[in-house]
């Protein structure tokens, strides 16, 4: 029973960070699509998204089997249930992946972003990507220190995030309100991307708490 | 055993209906604040999120405790998880209020939103309301039907939604781009804000289906 419960938690925790990797890749194509004005890649996350969907159901129901038929207590029963939670994460990160590729979509064949704001995106699509690739790696390591490094890397995001509301707010900014708000949104997508990749480090730090106070 | 399982179950859904209606007081608070730019308020709703932080982490232990203590199967097993889910919505909706009432905050001695939008907001605020108080009784009500019509309701905010973007598209708009990015996150908070609403109406409908599948 107890072998069977941990190749389906080894599993479970590989689809995790598969959905996670995904999510990942998602957002590093659509921050190009978005930089380069890509329909054609821009579409591949579109419809990739699909996948990302699918895969996270059968995440749920790979931890309502092992609720079911394994019934865990204690630190187990916070590993499955804050999978659950997990589910949630990545799959909204796959989401805002998804936001970001259909406005490059929207404003084909013209770029969405204007030029001075490009390097910010640059630096925050490579941000994302980082995050979903620690989130990743925490999640088949369950290393508590790495989860904590997620919170300074959300630290950089969370930065760029602020300094470019001041390029926004300069009366320099010459390139109108509609492309304000597309920066506005976009700006926002990828920060909660990455409090969801940070999210994920909590729940790992409160996975392995729970295991050894309860276990 | 069994009786047991309901009576903590009850207390468990209740405790959620109180989160999901704290949340809807806090939005219409929060955009009574917005609107009448009005400090006292706004502090008000930021300084009573702390509430719904501590109930939602009461529900979380509620609802391990069911898992733990009760070992629920089947049907059962799905609503206590799917208590989980809604638990983050309606956390979300909480944080939502507060990011409403803190844009507020920050603009107060002004008013944040530009006369014009005014109505909107106010019709937003509405409708945000009544989504939460909506999914507060389908929660203790368990009905379907009701469930289905948070849909619509929430169709009704997309469409303002989408009006919204065009006035600040307009030609006409001469608030700036300042009061054009306000404009823009505040009116994506009440979107969100409606889509979890609508998003605990579909696990409402999740439990119910489970529990007619697998009971």
């Amino acid at each position: 029973m107890r072998t069977a419960y941990i190749e389906q938690m080894g599993a479970f925790n590989d689809t995790l960070g598969d959905i996670c990797g995904r999510s990942g890749v998602a957002m590093a194509k659509a921050t190009n699509a978005l930089l380069q004005a890509d329909l054609a890649i821009a579409e591949d996350v579109i419809t990739g998204h699909d996948e990302i969907r699918t895969l996270s159901k059968r995440a749920e129901e790979e931890a309502f089997t092992l609720l079911a038929l394994q019934a865990p207590v204690a630190g187990d029963l916070r590993v499955v249930v804050s999978g659950f939670q997990i589910i949630a994460d990545v799959d909204r990160m796959g989401a805002l992946a998804l936001h970001v590729a259909k406005v490059a979509r929207r404003r084909h064949p013209h770029k969405a972003l204007p030029e001075e704001v490009n390097g910010y995106f640059a630096e925050m699509g490579r941000l994302a990507v980082e995050l979903a690739q620690s989130a990743r790696e925490v999640l088949r390591t369950q290393d508590m220190h790495q989860a904590a490094e997620l919170e300074e890397q959300d630290d950089a995001m969370d930065d760029l995030h602020r300094h470019l509301f001041t390029v926004l707010m300069d009366r320099d900014w010459k390139h109108g309100v509609a492309a304000a708000i597309d920066v506005t949104l976009l700006g926002r997508y990828y920060e909660r991307f990455a409090d969801h990749a940070v999210e994920i480090g909590r729940r790992v730090v409160f996975q392995t708490t729970g295991m050894i106070n309860g276990a």
